[in-house]
């Protein structure tokens, strides 16, 4: 698939995420966004909170990828060591954000703790990323994008931070999918069609629900007439295997 | 944190995932199974279906950990490639495995064709996963465990392969909580508990609920009552804050 597009990678820093305490969801709202945006997610890490994981993980992510966003460890808690580790990452100096520290201090007052003011101190050079949550704020570094790990707050800082992205092709779905299908039978009518098409991506899915079970086939890539060409040709494929073919991806 | 455990890490292969069509689910039971089995977790990554990053990536996640969980790609279709990309990674021929073969021939009578003849084909060498849901199995191949996608058949070969895994000492959690609670406040007394409890591991998780907001204090390690006198002082701590510790986790 030739791909044009900038590319990006996730970064979670999270022990709740490796201990099974909590269940991902930032990755699949970072994921369908970035497709919105024509931006190529390529990569997800999750690793602890461990500094020199983190260190070598944001300069080997950064280097490798146009964009970088980390969730999680960002917070006041002895726990949350993202940001000192990012300033180490760069060689930068981890120092007070003097506009931060005026806007955290002027709102919490005698509140304004040393823990508190771990979250005014950012790498030297870096960029706030508003929080219209809880206020204390994200930040960039170059093309690393810094984020909380609650979803709701990493939402609004990815929010408030699109628009200083740098865009592409915007990546389109279509879909198609039958019931009591099986991938086995219409695996090589499919590889015909991905042959064919080879600027899209095409990916075949079973799927097992209280609905009924089947397979889905979903054509992903920026030229939405050769996705929906590609997508009838494989309904001609099912209709083969004397199974109706619906449009779209099979109801929850 | 002194961990003498095994560690492993987690190989999610899946262009569906990247693309945000859909939510992971592996993650959180193979973390969660871990956690009892005495595992520890110590990374995951996300790669498209790419023979060259799938062959990277478990080559050089094999090596940093004493096992490697895949999951996706050993499906019929040409979206499935897993197989033939551990064989590469190890070095050795893919080729037919015979008592696989002689299964699914069996079952399969005359639709047991080319497409499905590739799930009966694996690196010399594997050792099946047993699949009872759909047959066709995964496989182990020296510390790399090779299992289906689909939610439902990974958790059936992952509990097929559990017997096989040596365990360490169980990972066990204790947690309480406080509405209303304030991180910020907190901060000092629970560095000063992680630093008196360096064998656990304490994290500090906000939480935003229709039920009410607040912060959960997580306590995690092998030694029980350490656990528990940790979280009896963290109880101390947010009482000192005038609010109500509450045992666990927030309800959801």
């Amino acid at each position: 698939m030739n791909n044009p597009n900038p590319t990006a990678a996730i970064l979670i820093i999270g022990n709740e995420i490796l201990s099974g305490r909590t269940q991902d969801v930032n990755i699949n709202f970072i994921a369908k966004r970035l497709a919105v945006l024509g931006i190529s997610l390529a990569e997800v890490r999750v690793i602890p909170d461990i500094p020199a994981r983190i260190i070598s993980a944001v300069n080997e992510l950064r280097a490798a990828y146009d964009e970088l966003f980390t969730t999680g460890g960002i917070g006041p808690t002895h726990d949350d060591i993202t940001s000192e580790c990012v300033a180490a990452a760069f060689g930068v100096p981890w120092e007070p954000h003097p506009a931060t520290w005026d806007l955290l201090a002027k709102h919490m007052g005698s509140e304004f703790n040393a823990a508190r003011q771990r979250m005014a101190t950012m790498p030297r050079g870096a960029v706030p990323i508003v929080n219209p949550i809880s206020l204390a704020p994200g930040f960039s570094m170059a093309n690393v994008h810094v984020m909380a790990g609650v979803p709701r707050i990493m939402q609004a800082m990815f929010t408030a931070l699109e628009p200083q992205l740098r865009r592409g092709e915007p990546i389109a779905m279509r879909a198609v999918h039958g019931l009591k299908l099986r991938e086995g039978s219409i695996a090589a009518g499919l590889a015909a069609v991905q042959e064919r098409y080879q600027h899209i991506d095409l990916g075949s899915y079973p799927f097992y629900r209280e609905s009924g079970s089947g397979v889905a086939i979903v054509a992903k890539g920026s030229d939405v007439a050769a996705l929906e060409s590609a997508i009838s040709e494989v309904g001609h494929i099912i209709a083969g295997e004397g199974v109706l073919p619906i449009a779209g991806e099979p109801p929850l």
